[in-house]
Parts: structure tokens; C-alpha cells; sequence
């Protein structure tokens, strides 16, 4: 494991593009598939994806079994929720709406121990595999990255960004389309919500921070990456499942 | 299941009485006996019901199946729990302890996305069965109901239901007696209590709120759908199971 | 527990008719609710009840916590599920459609450790509260009940009664009643059906053995209890709550 | 649900093919997108699935409510296999390994009430939706798939055939291949592996059975559908999901 | 269970030192097999343990059935943690993070009922053994335990234990030595560090309350003990099962 | 994972000995933590351990992160049991009471696919790993371990031997005890006993069978590894905790 994640944070530091699959399904044999797949990481989506605490118990062995770097989206900026999901062994979490520098600051601190922050020391599952496992180095392994999925937060993306400790910014489409007035969208194509997009990559660039973003179908993750975004996700494992589906019956006809 | 939706929508509209099952036994197969019981909807009680999420994950789709709406008692005024109730499929939320103007807005605005509230996009489970699902039905379908049960929150009640996005109010008779220094009771006698119930209910008619209740017998749900609450939730599975099981042995002899 | 158990048996040396609870919700709680209820001994019952191991294996804990004594009803007569259940615990079985001595015999042996039986050593959970859990005491405390539930299997009592390890013989009125033709029947009134019955309940006195009997209602466990049953089980927790939930619609009108 | 499963006979007496889906992941909601994808039925495999118990009793709501007709594939030719998913909720069963007349009978009687089999009473979820379900109904209404997927079995499918109570017969491909010295191949070519396969297709044409096969892709269902298949099974959900995420990353390049 | 608990007040209103067992498992068997083990009182770590709610409700009545006390450490100072704990029928909860006047008060009132706190009424797992379960029982049997665990906390201790409803301070010594600018650490060797337990454990005595820590050996208990601790928590099982491994492998060579 | 499974093998074809751990928790964290403490390969106890179906597909994974062969000791010598495990991806498996030539005939034939027995084909979970996996590749790959724990067995031992495609023979030494009419002891002392254990070990010499035992201890381990036993298990993770807390609870005194 270690050796993927340094990896994903190498690819990071070179700039490079990751792309990432997506477990809504809760459940280890799907995760595990995914892992396997080729992806760079990928998220068990524990906010709309129908996943407990249970779940990604067992889904963060398999997919460290498949060798790659595991991400847990925590149902909410709490940091019963991001300790948690650490202690299961996930290499980080991605928080949803971060809209504030406070909601930032709450976000990363929960990633990090004293003095970076207040997470409590109780890391089951990762000290198996490392008995050095201290707080200097989970300080620095742990990914904290903190979504921006709204007009508030874009608003104030350069203070969200001034927070230290946040490794990437994840941009959500289809809540920052709804936050701007527009229907939740896969393929943004309203100036107004581009640009929002834009602004968010623009600040991460500027602060040398990864920049994600969550892409309806594979043209989209080829465009983000070319304007710069380094995180991109795929859809989940239910989209792909679902589109897989109809297309097979379409294909039968 | 929409027609049945409606049709508990429909009800209320017309100011009919609805009676309302109750699960706190987690399990898929005692809450789809409930459904087809014949009830208007039914409550999973993730409160005080022994239930967490991947229990609850599996008991919508049951009920969904016996054609009943399915309420869920989050376990507190907390968005996560709120969202992923209606993530997982709920067609709608009891929020325990709104005591306040503020927490009733907490409450309504996890519900329901932007601009009426702060939901996050991911219906996962809905969007299965409604491709056409978008923010405005979302926000115009799912169920908010707020539970007045202290003293306090009585006091506020005119502002509580100030609040937009309130569908009902349901008083827990339980904790408003102990909050007004009674025991815990299934049958309000004491003048104190009863005046805070009807407090409650001439608030919510006042405004064209629904009133709901939870009853501790059916001598009571015909009580309390004459003095005018619509929403009328009868024992819990358990309390059921425990008479029915006490009388048994008692018809036995 | 063994106070609890040792007076099952107590009962049944001094001819006196024991009722059991039956669960057939697959849960700790409800479990633990009908253990707490009054009955002589619980059924978990993983034939027709939605129940697997995992199931009964949270079940038991809770029942012996309420301090009754707790069966399983094995899905099928196969050595696995029967060792199964008596290693997480369960004080007996009850095994369904032994048809034949040598059906009698596969459970029985299935149920003992040699030389009366094949049973493997392995007592898990007994022998987290009985250090001195030895094979004869094993073999003496386990209660090995057979389904004696189709014509044949009534052709044969005599001699299915007469292989050694039988504590109790349990009669299923419904398979029974479809093996001779009729419809399956809580309250068994066809004269050919309530005689395959009687000639059970003679079998079992002429060997001092414990008859047992599924009943539909009140009045049909006093009827057997009159006729001499000695368990006598009630409707499973799922008929009782539908039975109670239809009741409580209709007071409530 | 009902009238999807009639549509389903109906479809078959009409001699109409049909398009069944595949569940091998162990999750309610995986199997509910699968029930809303527009197949004609179902299967959950609790065979090569990685599917105990506890995820059909969960899995067979989501189905039901998806409306879709489910079957499940059991892990062996088994009675308390088959009995347990009837009792479900199962609308019928696939039998693996059916290899002789002996193995039919004994598939075909777990599935059926006396007098046509010994499947027990106890239908504990088709009871809550049809106080009426009664044994000759149930008889009726399930499906008795039996596998004919070895060459002894292709030797034997005249005989297999005769069996009373065997509604379809479901080719597995890949077992049938190695039986037959091949490797396992989702699209046969051999011609000894062909002619097995068309052996049995003849012999449910001759008899009026319906024959069904698992089909590697798209083309071969198509294929099979012309040679007179009626039962066409496509590739499991982590067939379709790891093929789509394959595609996926192809795509993103 | 109800004796045992006592006892355990008893003993420490005597001032007599209790030893903890500490489950961080996820499992009623392993939970059992502590309960049995000889400990005063049991934990289960819904904190740093990799255990769910679904999971303690299950090992609940397990280290009930075990007869002795049974505490949940919940995973933040949280209502709706405390609450479904104490529903579930915990005998108390450890609280982490306590590190203000503000956070013990809001982890005492979520133990007690009104008046002295906002506990909310439906016990439903303890009201199965206690029909006269009342609040003011409830408030005098629950244990609330708040954690100790920061440099913060330990300059506020006074003004912590001053909130009342504190019935004992247990301190995590590994989170204050990482507060402190230490490694954390099982045996505290550093003066500043000792200093700060020190600090704490007077300040329970001044108050009259119980102090409590966690000990990472039986060393460390005996001298914990000695110094006047007298709610001496044990290594995880995880660590016992650890390092009992290891010390086997060792032995065989 | 392949690496140490070869690494197996290969020190069994050296002749050398291997230590395996057992798990009979169900849980995915206590395997991983057995699965990283430095065994040569740890079984999974599904007999005697309180482990079904859904707890085995999740601690497989575990088990594989962890680097370690997994081995799943099945109920009872079923093919459906046998061939679960191996497609939830077991390195292999030890069926329980094979007394008889036929006994191992079942299990070989359940473990390999055509022509070297029956095993049907589905191997999920292991072909996520390697997309060549293949019959003969498995059929080289799975480990069958056969075990001899009854007076029957070791009177046909040589016969038992003679059945292709046992990997390995595991003593029983409590079963066989009792078998013997002893008490079942984690220390065979009786010199029935012994010679009937020794009696074994030299007829798998013979044959150049890999020969194996349940060790109560460390200093048992030793002496049969002397003996020239080369798969030596350890006691439980239950048995290693349960005398874990004893010893810790006697230390504290
Ligand atoms: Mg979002
Ligand atoms: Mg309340
Ligand atoms: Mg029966
Ligand atoms: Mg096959
Ligand atoms: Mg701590
Ligand atoms: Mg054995």
C-alpha cells in the first residue's frame, strides 16, 4: 500500500493526473473490483452513496488488498466521521461543503493530531502495518481533501485555501450547479457555473494545491485534466453499473 | 409507491386523519409486515429504535415494496443523518428536539436544496426509480416533520412553524411530560401536559401545519384525531410485540 | 441460564406442559424482547423464519441474557446447521421432517458427541461459561426435538420414537395436514388430521417421551396442553405483530 | 409484482425470449438497479455470487420493489437452499449441477408442497402480499430452473426432462466446457461444446420447456435468442462493472 | 446485571479500584468472551474500536448475558452517540475530548433526563428488564465518564468536574501526551507528562470522583492503582490478542 | 499474495514446517490483525468458530491484505460449503470428519474442476487477481486439507490417503480423543491417543503428505514439529484472548 500512495502523492508533486473510481455500492467484492480496476485511488462515498460505518470497515481491507490508495467522503464535516474513517485505515477523506475557512479549518484539523490539529490517537487498522505509525507521519500521510461545492464557498476560496493542512480541493458539479441556480449537472455548460469552476482551479493553482473535480464521463475527466485539475473522478460504480446495463439491453435489442 | 405518496399528501390536504406504524426493531421483514399492515405510513425510529444506517440502508426498500411511505426518526437535528435518510429513499424525516426557531431551520433546510436549503445533491436510491428526479420535486415531495417536545420549544411554537418548509409538527408526549416535570406517559391526564399538547396543535392549525403525535393506544388515536392531528403514530413494533405476546400468555392461562 | 434450563427439563421430568416464544424476525432485540416475556424456552427459528447464522449467532446472546432457554430450529436435518447452532450456544434443536429412523438417527447423533453421537468438539460459546464443559455433560444438557410432520414419518413413530437420543417430538400441523391432503391449518379440525396427530401425542406417552406441538392460537395450546403436550409453541413473533397491528386498525376504526 | 411475474409465464407460454439479469454483488441497492435496468427477471447467484443468507433475505425486497421477477441461484442442489429463497420471497430457483433424473426429482420436489414434492410450509414473505397463497397456488407459481451444465447431464437430458415439475432448463456454458475437456469461454466455439449446448435446446424444444443459457455478451444473447433460447442470461453486475470501468479508462486514454 | 452494576458503584463508592476489560473488536463473541473474563466493567470503543452501531447493539446484550457492566466509549461528544448508547442499553458511556466546562456539560445532559439534562425519553432495551424504568432512576444509574485528555482540559479540570453529573474522569493518556508535544505513549515517562495525570487524578480526589485512565500494561495498573485511580481500563483486545500472538510465536521459536 | 502462497508450498515441498494461526471471531480486523502477526497461513474456522458465510467473504480480504494464505475450514464436508469458499478467494481449505475413502473422495472432488473432480466454475474473487486464472492453474493452486480426527478414519487412514488430490491431513486431536473415548485434551497424554496420532503422521510420511495438527500450545507445537509434523496450528484468537485476559488479570493481582 504505502508504495501506491507515495505514488499518488509523487504523481501530485510532478503535477500529473490521477483519476479516481467512485464506490457508492456498500460492499467489499465491488470495492475490491474497483480497486483492480487501474485507477489511481479511489472514494467510498459515504455521504450519498449507501455506505455505513460497517461498510467501509470492510470495504478499506479490499481495497487496500487491490494496492490502491483509499479515500473515504464522510457524510459530513464532522470530525466523528473523519477520525473514524482514518482509523479504519482510509489514507484520507474528502469532506463535503467546506464553505467557510472555519468549516476548512474543522475539516483539517480533524485529519491531523496536535499540534496540526485534534484528532485523537487510536489508529487501529493503519498501526498493524506500521508499529513506527506516529503522529509526525500520519501528519503527512493523510490526505484531507475539502470540497467546494458551493457560491459561498467559491466566494471565499482564497481564505478556505490559506487554511493549512488541505492537500486538494474537490470541486462538486452538481451541488455548486444547484448553490448558482442551474439543475444539478454531469456536463457543465452554463457560463455562469464554468466559471465558478474555473475560479476554484485558478486559486488552487495559484497555491500550488491539487485541484479535483467529479467528471460525468470520460470526456469530461480529458477535458478537466487538460485545463489542470489533478483529481478526477469518475462516476460512481451505480452509474457505471446502470449506463453498463442499458447499454447491453439497447445492444440485445 | 408515488401514488401512494400523494395519496398521504392528498389526505392531509383535505384535512383527513392518517395513521402511522412504527419500527424499532431493525430488520427488513418486520418493517414490510408493517407496510402491508395497513397504515398510511411508516416510521423506521433510527432515535430510539435499535436501528443505524445500513439497517435502515435495507428496511426502505422493504417498505417502498409494501407500497407505504417511509418516514425515518433521525437520530438527532443533524444533516448528515438527514441527508442520507433521504439519500437511502425516505420519503421524508421526523427531526427529534426542534426547540427553537434555529433548530427548526437546521432541520427544514437539510431537507431540501438550494436556494431553500442546503441539501446536497445525490439522490441515489430516488433517482432509480425518478430519472427525471431534480431539486424542485425533491424539495416539494420530501416530508418535514419537526418534533416539539419540551417545554421550550413549546413556548416557541408560533415561531417554530414561522419557519418555511414545515410540513408538520409532531409532538413526542413522552418527553414533553418529563420536560414539564411529569413521568414519561403513553396517556396524558395531568392539565399541565394536555394544555401543552393543545398548545401545539391550535399553533399548527392555525397555520394549515399538519399535527402529529405519537399515541400509546388506539383509545388515544381516536382521541387525538378528533381534537384535529392528522398525523397519528400508533406503538412501536416492540411495544406491539410485547402486549400481543403478554396477552397471549395471559389467554393461555 | 443453567437454573433456567435445568427447570425445562425439571418441568418436563414432572410432566408439566412448558409454551415457547418463536422468532422468525432475524434480530438481537426482538429476540431478547420475547425472551423477556414470560415463555418456558424461545425458538430461533431459521427453517422458515428469515434467520441465517449470523443471525442466530447475535440472537442467542440476547436470548440467554433474558435467561431463557433457546432452540434452534435447524433449517433442514443436516449435521452442519445442527452443530452449528449448538456450538453458538443454543441449548437444543428442534429438526424439521424426520420422516424415518434414519432420519431420527442422522439428528441425533448430530446432536451428541461419541459415542452417542458424531458431534465435533468445538463449544465455543458454551464453554465460555461452563469451564468444565466436558462431552457428557454435553451430551446429557442438549436437547434434541424432531419434526414429526408427514404421513410417513407418523407411519414410522414407533419406530423413529424408539431411536435413543429423542428428547421430544414436535409436531408441524401444517406440513402435516398438507401431507395428507389438506390445506395447511393452524387449528386442525379434519378428523384424518387430528388423528395422524393423536396417534403422535399416544406414541410419544407410551415412551415417556415429550410431545410438542405448533399452535395457532390461545386456545389450541390449552386444547394440547389439555390433551397432553408438553411444548407447546405460539405463533412466531411475525404472526403476532401482524395479528396485533391488524387489531389495532381495527380499534381504532 | 404479480403481474410481472404472470407477464413472465405469460412470455414463456407465448414463446417470447426473455433477458435476465445478474446479481454476484451482495448488496440491496446494487440489485435494485439491476431491477429497475429493464430485464425481464432477475437472478441473485448464491452460487458464484459472493451472496450468504442474510444478503438474499435483503436483496429479494429491493427486487420485488425494482418489480422485476427474482430467482435465485443456490450454492448446491440442496432442499434447505431452495426452500429458504422460496420462502424469501424467491419467485423461483436456478439448481446447479443437475446431473441426473435422481438430481431433477430431487430439485424440482424442494421447490413444490405434497403431493408434487416436500417443500415445508412456512412461506413467510409471499404470505404478507397474498393472505390466500395456499400450496397449489405456490406450486403453480414457482419457477424450478434446473442447470444442465455437464456432459453427463447433456448424456441424461432426455431423462432430466421428464422429470415432472422442471419449468426451464439453464445451460452453464463454462462448466459445461470443462466437463466437456475445454476451458471455460463465455463464447463457445468448439464444436463438441456447441453441440452439447444444442442437444439440450432440442430436447426442451421437443419436451416445451423453456431452455436458458448464461451468455458472455450482447452478440450471444442475440445468437441464442435466434436458436430458440427463451431464457437468456447476460454477464453478472461485476462483469458489467468491471468492464465499464475498463472501457472507461480506455476512454479517458 | 443489575447486581453486578451496583457492585461496581458500590465498589467504588468504597474507594475500591475496578479493572476494565476493553473491546475494540467488533464482535458479541469476543465481547462475551471479555465479559466473562473477570473484569469489573467492560468498554466497548465506539471511538478508536472499528465497531458501528449495528455492531454494539449486537454486543450489548452479549457482555449483558456476561453479567457485568458494560460502557460505550462513543466516537465524539455527541447527543445522538450518548443517546442510541444508552438505548441500546449501555450502563454508561466514556466521553472523549471533554476538554471544557461547555463540553461536560453538553455529555452530562445527554446521559440525564430533564431536569438535569436533555436525554431524550425511549429506553428501549433497558426498559425490557425494568418496566418501572423511570427517568430518575435512569439519571442515578447511568455512569457518564468524560475524558480528560488535553493539555486544555487539564488546565480547566476544576471548572470541568464543577459541572455536575460527572461520575468519573478518565484520562487518555496517549492523546495527552500528544497534546503535550510527546509521542504517544503506554507507559508515561516524561515529567510534564506525569505532571498532567498527577493533575488530574487530584482534582477527582478534591471532588470526591472517580479517576480513571487507561493502562497500557499490568504494570502500569498496579501503579495507577496504588496512586488512587480506581477505574483501571486494560489494553484493547486487539492489543491482548497482539501481543499474545507474538509472545506464542516467540515461545514455539 | 501469490508470492506467499508459493512461499507454502514450496516450504512444504522442503519439507520444512509451517505455524498457522486461526481465527473463530467473526470479523474482518481480528483476521487482518492474526493475518500480519506472522504466521505461514491462517485458517479461517467456519466449524467451530462462530463464522458464516457474509463474515468469511469479508475476512478473506483482510486475510489477503495482510499477506497471508487464508484457509477456511469449512462446516462440514459439503461441495456447496467447499467451493463458497474457494470462489470468496480461500488459498484453500481443511474439511472436517473425512472418515472414509468415499468421505475424501467428496472432499478432493469439491476443491478441483473436471476431470480432477466437480468443482463448478465462478471463481469470483480470485480472477479480480489473475485474468489467466484458469482450472488448471486452481486445480494446481488449492490446497485440500483432509482431517483424520476419528478411530474410523485412522483405521482407513492409508485408504484415505491413497484418494488424489489431498494436499494435506489435519489432526483433530479432541475429536479423535473423544473418539477414542477419552476426554477431549489440547494434550494428548493417553497412549492410545498418541499412538493413534502417531499412526497417522507415518502413513502421510509414507505417502509424502504434508501432515498437520491442532496444537493447544507452544511447547506442543515444538514436540510435533519434531515429530515431523509440518502444518501446526495454533490455538484460536478466542482461546489466545481468553488466556490473555486471565494472565493480565493474575499479573495485576
Ligand atoms: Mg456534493
Ligand atoms: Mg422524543
Ligand atoms: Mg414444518
Ligand atoms: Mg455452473
Ligand atoms: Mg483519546
Ligand atoms: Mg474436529
Amino acid at each position: 500500500m504505502a508504495a501506491r500512495l507515495e505514488a499518488l502523492r509523487d504523481l501530485w508533486e510532478l503535477d500529473q493526473p490521477t483519476i479516481g473510481g467512485w464506490c457508492a455500492i456498500p460492499s467489499a467484492i465491488s470495492a475490491e473490483l474497483l480497486g483492480v480496476a487501474g485507477f489511481d485511488w479511489v472514494v467510498i462515498d459515504a455521504q450519498h452513496g449507501l455506505v455505513g460505518f460497517e461498510d467501509l470497515a470492510v470495504m478499506l481491507p479490499a481495497l487496500s488488498n487491490a494496492g490502491v490508495p483509499a479515500l473515504v467522503r464522510v457524510p459530513w464535516n464532522e470530525p466523528s466521521a473523519i477520525m473514524k474513517a482514518l482509523d479504519a485505515g482510509a489514507q484520507g477523506v474528502i469532506v463535503p461543503m467546506v464553505n467557510s475557512p472555519e468549516d476548512a479549518r474543522l475539516a483539517t484539523e480533524a485529519c491531523r493530531f496536535p499540534p496540526r490539529g485534534n484528532r485523537s490517537w487510536g489508529p487501529v487498522r493503519p498501526s498493524l502495518y506500521d508499529q513506527e505509525y506516529a503522529p509526525a507521519t500520519a501528519n503527512r500521510n493523510v490526505i484531507c481533501a475539502v470540497m467546494v461545492e458551493t457560491v459561498d464557498a467559491v466566494a471565499s476560496v482564497d481564505d478556505i485555501l490559506a487554511v493549512p493542512g488541505i492537500d486538494a480541493v474537490f470541486v462538486g458539479p452538481s451541488d455548486l450547479a444547484i448553490s448558482a441556480g442551474f439543475l444539478p449537472s454531469a456536463d457543465p455548460t452554463e457560463p455562469v457555473h464554468l466559471e465558478l469552476i474555473e475560479t476554484v482551479l485558478k486559486a488552487c493553482k495559484a497555491r500550488g494545491i491539487v485541484a479535483g473535480i467529479a467528471c460525468g464521463n470520460a470526456g469530461l475527466v480529458r477535458r478537466w485534466r487538460d485545463e489542470g485539475f489533478r483529481m478526477l473522478a469518475v462516476p460512481s460504480d451505480m452509474s457505471l453499473l446502470s449506463d453498463a446495463a442499458a447499454q447491453l439491453l439497447r445492444d440485445i435489442g
